[in-house]
């Protein structure tokens, strides 16, 4: 079974390099495009209430759904311009995390870090 | 061989869990704090030259990564929490994307969709 | 009497011609960096209840005048640098959306333009 | 003389309240449609050289002060239901600017403030 994850990277790659946009595609570039990509999201979810936003009705959600795989689409661009693996990132994230947010400390209570009393 | 995305999501949840932040993970508090890690993204970039942006130094490639890894973290938890596979959607935008820009149309010139002459 | 904005576009051009930063300050980049303020807000707002995003507490009320500052200061920048009455333009944009959102229309609604039954 | 962000604040506030659309526009749901709304602005300069995004086309020019605009008004909102004022903020900002950056450590090199080399 292959990595669902690296099969986009490669079926993204094709896609740019069949249209010739690599000269497009710097770090600098895909961020303000993954910056329009969240703004979408954003605008999906504005005006709802939370709990219209956590049982969306299913053309909301599928809209949901399609401006996350725009986003993912900028961030697996940016991790192949770049060169690094974004899961691998993510999980060295999720270890740092672990630490900063230890559970006797924060249960129950999610703020940022510097919010919690020491 | 396991799915490295799926591994994330069950971490990040287990994470979630354990911290009992689940009331507060609805898709719309996701949406912003997705917003908030997309603008300390732009903020490794903002002054940077296109050439930085595609070789920057050892620093700021690693805070690069851990940006797009806690972006990558909140589109795992929206998918998530809304129960849709964001790689699933992010290939159907793919293929709707083959068709949106054919390679006839817009080789080598990247532009918003609406944009291209007729 | 002078003109509030008038004063601060002037302020913060001479705030960055003094350092010399005319080079950095493209709209692109400053879209840029704009976007990373914007995400910055998100991050003051993000776990916040309707209610306590309503009433903030004096702490977190001036975290959050000060991150619309910077995004009014990006905005100033933008405006200045390709010559255009940022007020002017959002008296325009309101009188559009007059037309676009009529009161019979949307009376306690509020959506997308494309989402109000026809 | 009349002060230009007073009567925008003004003319928006008129605007919501003949529409009923009070109790949308908390804090919270603001700053995501800013969030949008600077996406919107990303997206008009994504694909942009540094010189383009100098001197676009009209027609872009246009869009960038219709973006700048909603971005504005949100901004204006904002201040308005927290109330506080937007352009004192943002001038207590540039002062506090001004010990933050002092023009002999960063002439000429913008960077973010920890960036500096001591």
């Amino acid at each position: 079974m292959s990595d669902s994850l690296k099969e986009l990277t490669e079926t993204v790659r094709v896609f740019v390099d069949e249209r010739d946009w690599g000269a497009f595609q710097s770090p600098k570039n895909l961020a303000l495009a993954l910056c329009g990509e969240a703004g979408e999201l954003a605008e999906q979810l504005q005006w709802l209430t939370q709990e219209q936003s956590r049982n969306p009705e299913p053309d909301r959600r599928q809209r949901i759904a399609d401006e996350c795989a725009d986003v993912l689409v900028y961030l697996v661009r940016i991790a192949d311009e770049l060169g690094f693996d974004l899961v691998e990132a993510a999980k060295a994230k999720c270890l740092k995390n672990e630490k900063k947010y230890p559970v006797e400390l924060v249960h129950g209570r999610l703020k940022r870090r510097d919010e919690y009393e020491r």
